[in-house]
């Protein structure tokens, strides 16, 4: 019953923790597509059935959208610490599904990577997390209570997450949050979040015309609201890079000199960017570093556009409306709200009076920072240091994960991001991927973890 | 043998005639969807037939593309004049299908209109000329000689015009040309159009990273590529309208007092504009009217737009590609090459070096001029006068039509444009119709023009 045992029963039982994980994979659990209602169900049962197995007592519970899969262990006692382990189940859709190179539900080594749609983001650290679990309980008993909160919509920005951490406050109260939906910045470097940007996300139509025109009869005499939209997008960026929606920059936190040379030691990125996206030149926000830009600098991406005819050929039409799928990543203290409310201000007052408009929100979730210099954030860096032999750098993420917001808020816990994902996973876009070898690393680190908080 | 009892026997045959146009409706020849490709033929071998029974000779002659109908009658001999007809079989795409009120391929009457898809543009007007045809035919003999020449193309462009007409020069030579695919201003008003614009239509692609990344992970380091092809798109206009591709302007010849005074008598238009497209105000290049935004100088337009995530809900990406449509209509003296080279400079002087993008041209056609102060012209005003009512007005129309320009580069000949489609017809568009008493008007002026040419 040592750190040591678990570690070597793990090592021996790799071939059949990749096995669950490829079983799991194999489910097409993609939250935001409703033809795929049963797959969650059955992805959560799936994680259900694994808990039970491993002795914990698991239900899965209903929620308004997908079901959150609750499991519970309260088998170390009132002494021991409470370790809330958060993940999620569902997936981002595969589109666009002819540039896999194997299948995405069917999971596929090559070299040292497995390639399936949510390998890295996140079934492997939510596999790993289980074999860490099976391996200290094969070996001795667990030296702490453990709940799981694994939740299917946290692709599609956790709408339920909310309303079900208040109404299981009490059955989810615990001392130290672990969130296993996190990376690291390369296989050797070991790092640990401690930033994530929020999300806000809206569609923006622009109507013109009551139906199609065909540009000859009409082309001179009615404002295309394809290029009104472009104008409009336009204009959300001003030459330097920054975000010209009205007060957008009024409640970002600025980087004190500190803090950026934290930052600072992060490795150089620029040429592993340019290397994993392909693009020939980097871009952003002037005066900011890269790794500034991506974890701790707002942002505003057009996720989608579509206005007319798009077919093969030509088609001479003039289009009744346009669509563009906006989001801006925050960064404290930023809210989805005021963003909401700046994205109406700037439309107001730009939308020329040839076209209507309206916007819809479709997402939103409240930017984080974790301190640094807790117990548990100790305890964390020492299972990393030791299961990759250097201790971590920390950064500030550039994605979001509404449900770090809400544990802070509602159960009063700061979460320890600790999870193994690249930044060259190919995650939410085609062939996504998660290295093998660190999903072991993984197994080891969460087993380290478990013992370190109550050393 | 005289113009009335012609008349007389249109007129007891309306209702023959329009079981006939209800029969070609019902044929789907959209010649840009290769799905369609054994309706085009199934089209072209119905008017061929028509011909036959018309009592000329009739042929569906293979392209490189889709068949041209060629249809001919040299029996009123050497001393009459010949008559080419010219008109097209092809339709547009019915999408978006869920707008249309009746299905797009099964004529349906409600009230003064048979909605159909190609109903006026331009089986009504192909329809009406046959019905002409036959009632001179059934009480006399034809005054003039006759060629038809039908293609599938118009559509798409006209691909294999240009080397169909030059390779069957010598049985296309005439005296006369008239081009059904016209239209007037009102039901009321008879007008010619003796002004066109050309097209030149292209897809821009604009490619960003090497396939679609997390918005979150990269959403600060890469120049998104959808918003770089709305910044290229917002950039094609100026803040008076005028598009400011490099030399765009130099060819466009100028409106003199002259044609601005004629093209003033067109009555009043922007309320009919605004009534038809249901649009908050009107739109267009500064210091022109309406009328002469729409026919006398030229316009860009977005047609499509594509990019990223155009789903249900939400998807965080960062697109890897982006899309649009983009079309040129052009007056003289512009030409679709010239525009294409100035697309391409604009390009290189404009888009940045974070991104790289490509111009695929996909159609293109001259504009066209007709003279006023010809014979033949003459006789179509007589025509209109006397089925109407009252003299035309000479209008510059927006539309296209390519075989205009190679009628007169090829055969020598300027065409007379006289068809009967209305400005709110919803040509290229859902719920495309043909006002049914134009239709009876249109047979009613091909025959006064054809006996109008030998007077």
């Amino acid at each position: 019953m040592t750190v040591e045992t678990a570690l070597a029963y793990a090592e021996s039982h790799h071939s059949a923790a990749l096995d669950q994980l490829a079983e799991l994979l194999r489910i097409p659990t993609v939250s935001t597509a409703s033809e795929h209602a049963a797959d969650m169900v059955r992805g959560a049962e799936w994680i259900a059935d694994r808990l039970r197995k491993l002795g914990l007592t698991a239900e899965v519970a209903p929620t308004a959208g997908h079901p959150v899969v609750l499991g519970e262990y309260p088998g170390a006692g009132k002494g021991a610490p409470t370790l809330l382990v958060y993940g999620h189940y569902d997936v981002q859709p595969a589109d666009p599904v002819g540039e896999w190179i194997s299948p995405p539900f069917e999971p596929t080594i090559r070299g040292e990577d497995l390639f399936a749609r949510g390998a890295s983001d996140m079934k492997g650290q939510l596999v790993a997390h289980l074999a860490a679990v099976e391996a200290i309980g094969r070996t001795g008993s667990l030296p702490v209570n453990l709940i799981y909160l694994v939740e299917g919509e946290e692709e599609i920005g956790s709408p339920n997450m909310e309303s079900f951490i208040q109404s299981h406050r009490d059955r989810l109260a615990c001392d130290v949050v672990l969130n296993l939906d996190s990376m690291i910045l390369r296989p050797d470097l070991p790092s640990i979040v401690y930033g994530l940007r929020g999300l806000a996300y809206f569609e923006l139509r622009v109507y013109g015309p009551a139906h199609d025109l065909h540009s000859g009869q009409f082309g001179g005499a009615v404002h295309n609201p394809a290029q009104v939209l472009c104008e409009l997008i336009n204009g959300m960026h001003d030459r330097r890079g920054r975000v010209t929606l009205p007060g957008f920059y009024d409640k970002v936190r600025p980087l004190g000199p500190e803090e950026r040379e934290a930052l600072a030691l992060v490795p150089e990125r620029e040429e592993d960017l340019q290397r994993m996206t392909g693009v020939p030149r980097l871009w952003g926000e002037k005066g900011y570093t890269v790794v500034e830009r991506l974890g701790a600098r707002p942002t505003l991406e057009v996720n989608g556009l579509l206005s007319g005819f798009t077919g093969e050929g030509s088609k001479t039409v003039l289009p009744s409306t346009a669509m563009a799928k906006i989001s801006m990543r925050l960064v404290p203290d930023q809210t989805p709200d005021e963003v909401h409310a700046q994205l109406l201000a700037y439309l107001r007052r730009e939308a020329p009076a040839t076209v209507r408009w309206e916007v819809t929100s479709l997402a939103g979730g409240l930017p984080a920072i974790v301190r640094r210099n807790t117990e548990e954030m100790r305890a964390a860096a020492r299972a990393l240091t030791e299961t990759f032999g250097r201790p971590p750098v920390f950064v500030r993420e550039g994605g979001s994960i509404h449900v770090v917001s809400l544990m802070q808020s509602l159960l009063g816990r700061e979460s320890i991001l600790m999870g193994f994902s690249l930044p060259d996973d190919n995650l939410h876009a085609p062939n996504e991927k998660l290295h093998v070898p660190n999903f072991y690393r993984g197994i080891e680190a969460y087993i380290r973890f478990a013992y370190g908080l109550v050393r």
